[in-house]
C-alpha cells in the first residue's frame, strides 16, 4: 500500500476521467477520501449509487476541505467552474484539471487564481470512447502519460505542490511529464486531435454514401472502418471544445493532412504505383518504430527517402 | 471433427492469408492435405520450416492434384499467376482467390479460364497488419465475413462447386455471403480501402510536422494516433494494387471524404460549435449501431489478436 499523497481529493465532474481518478485514488490508496460533485443531479445520483465517493450537493461542499481539486469538465466549461471552485478551496490546496487543450485550460484556471491556491494544469493521455460515471475504472491511467503544465517561476511551495501532484499521478500508475502548454497543444493536435477529427469525418462520409447501404457499412466494418468508429464514439461535447480551443494547431495539421492526401489522390488517379508503394512503406516503418520504441523513445527519424529501404511485402493480403 | 470438404487444397502465395488458410484447413479438418507454393524461395523455405504443408518446388506441382486452388497473391499479380495455374489444374477442380478488389480479380481469373475448372473469386474480410508465412494463424477467419463473387448463369456442376467452397469457408469459421464483384468493390472502397488510405496518410503527415518532434509523436501516440499506425502497417504491395485496381470507387469515396472534411475545417475556423457537436454526435450514434449489430465481438478483428502488437488495452486512446 502506498502512503496516501493527499488526505482528501475532490472530483468536480463525474464523467469517465473523474470517475476513474476517484476509483484509482481509493483502490491504489493514493488518497484517504474522495469527495465528488457534478452539475448534473442525475450524474450525482448515479455516482452515489455506484459508490464513487462522498457525493456533495454543491461544488463548494465538495471542494471545501480537499487538499487537491480535480476539475474534470470539458475545456469549454473550465472558466466558469474554476471561478466557482477557487473561492471555496482552502488556502494552500492544489487546483488541477484534465483538459485536452492546455493553452485554454491554463488561461481559464489562471483567471480564477486568487493567490491562495496552487494552480497546476494537467492532462492524462488516456481514455476510452465511453462516457459517464459508470465508465470509470481504476486502471485507466496505468502506463499512460500524464502531462503537467505548471507555470514558470513558482516559489518553493508551488514546486512542492507540483511534486505532490506528480506523486499522486505516479501513484495511479501514470508516467508524468512536464512541458509548456503551447508545446502540449502542438503535440496533441497531431497525435490526438487530428486523428479524432479524421475518424469523426470518415464515419459521417461512410454513412452518406448513396451507392452503399448503411447496413453494408456496418456488416463489413471489420475491413478497417470499425477501428475509426471506435475513436469516433468519443464524447461530442469534449471534442467540440477541443477543436474550438486548439484551433490554430489543428488547422495547421489539417492543412498538411489535406495536402498529403491530395498527393495520394493524384497518384491513384494517374496510376502512380511507385509513389503509393513508397508512401505506404514509409507508414509501415513508422509503425515498426512505435512498437520497437515501446512508445518511450525519442530516437526515431523518418525521412522521406527512407521509404525505399522498407522491406518488400511477402505478397499477402491484409483484408 | 468436420468431414473434410476437399481431399487436397493448394495454396499459391504463403503470406498471412495463405498461411492462415493452410493452418485453419488442417486444424479444423476441412481439407485432408495442403500443398503450398510461393514464388519466393525464401518464403517456401520458411513455410516448410514451420510446417505449413507440403511445400512444392513449382506452382504446377502444388496445383496438379488439388481439388481447390487458392491464389493468395496481390491483386496485381493475379493475371500472371492464374494463367500459370489453370493449365496445371485437374479438370473439375475449383480455382479461387482472396484478392481485395473483385472486379480486377474476376477479370484476371476469367482470362485464364480454359473451361475445365470452376472459377469462383472470393475475399475474406479478415487480416492483421502482419505479413509473411509466420503471421498465419488458424482462427483468423472465425466470425469474419467471406464474400464470394461467382459468375452468373453457371451450370449445375458450377453451383455444386460454389456450395463446396462455401462449405469450406464455413468450416474455417467464416460467415459466407455472395454478391456481384462491382458491388463488393463499392462496399469495400468505403469500409476498407478509404480507411487504409487515410491511415497511411495521417502517419506520413504526423512524421513530416516540423513543429513537433517525431519522438513526441511516438511517445504520445496513445492519444488516438496509434490506432492509425496499426492499420497503416499493412502490406504496401497489396495496398498499392488495391488502389490501382479499385480506382473509381476509391476516388469517389475520397472526394466525398475531402468535401466533408472541408466542412469540418470551416466549422473549426469559424468557431461553429453547433456544427461540430452535431457531426460528432452523429458519428457516435453510428458506432452504437455497429456495436448493437454485434459487429464488434473482437473474435476476428483487425490486428487485435496479434500478440506482437503494441502493449495497449482494449479501451484506450480517446484523448
Amino acid at each position: 500500500m502506498t502512503e496516501p499523497v493527499f488526505k482528501q481529493i475532490a472530483i468536480i465532474g463525474a464523467g469517465l476521467i473523474g470517475a476513474s481518478i476517484a476509483r484509482a485514488a481509493m483502490e491504489y490508496g493514493v488518497a484517504e477520501s474522495v469527495s465528488l460533485y457534478d452539475a448534473d443531479a442525475d450524474v450525482r445520483r448515479r455516482a452515489e449509487a455506484i459508490g464513487l465517493g462522498d457525493v456533495a450537493d454543491t461544488l463548494a461542499a465538495a471542494a471545501r476541505t480537499a487538499d487537491c481539486v480535480f476539475l474534470c469538465v470539458p475545456v469549454g466549461a473550465l472558466s466558469d467552474v474554476a471561478a466557482e471552485t477557487v473561492p471555496a478551496m482552502k488556502a494552500g490546496a492544489i487546483l488541477t484539471d484534465v483538459g485536452s487543450v492546455k493553452g485554454q485550460a491554463s488561461s481559464a484556471l489562471a483567471a480564477a487564481d486568487d493567490g491562495r491556491v496552487h494552480i497546476i494544469p494537467g492532462h492524462p493521455i488516456a481514455g476510452t470512447e465511453q462516457s459517464g460515471p459508470e465508465a470509470g475504472f481504476a486502471s485507466l491511467f496505468r502506463n499512460a502519460w500524464h502531462i503537467l503544465t505548471p507555470r514558470e517561476g513558482g516559489d518553493e511551495a508551488y514546486a512542492e505542490a507540483v511534486s505532490q501532484l506528480e506523486a499522486f499521478w505516479r501513484g495511479l500508475g501514470a508516467k508524468v511529464e512536464t512541458m509548456d502548454a503551447a508545446r502540449h497543444d502542438r503535440v496533441l493536435a497531431i497525435t490526438s486531435h487530428l486523428p479524432h477529427l479524421i475518424a469523426f469525418n470518415i464515419v459521417s462520409t461512410a454513412f452518406d454514401m448513396e451507392t452503399v447501404e448503411q447496413g453494408e457499412v456496418v456488416k463489413y466494418s471489420a475491413g478497417g472502418f470499425r477501428d475509426f468508429t471506435r475513436i469516433a464514439a468519443s464524447d461530442p461535447v469534449m471534442w467540440r471544445d477541443v477543436f474550438l480551443t486548439n484551433k490554430d494547431a489543428v488547422l495547421e495539421c489539417l492543412g498538411r493532412f489535406s495536402e498529403d492526401l491530395a498527393a495520394l489522390q493524384r497518384a491513384i488517379r494517374w496510376g502512380d504505383g511507385d509513389t503509393l508503394f513508397k508512401e505506404f512503406s514509409r507508414a509501415r516503418s513508422i509503425r515498426k518504430a512505435i512498437i520497437d520504441a515501446g512508445q518511450d523513445s525519442g530516437a526515431v527519424n523518418f525521412g522521406r527517402n527512407q521509404a525505399a529501404d522498407a522491406p518488400e511485402g511477402d505478397g499477402d493480403e491484409t483484408d
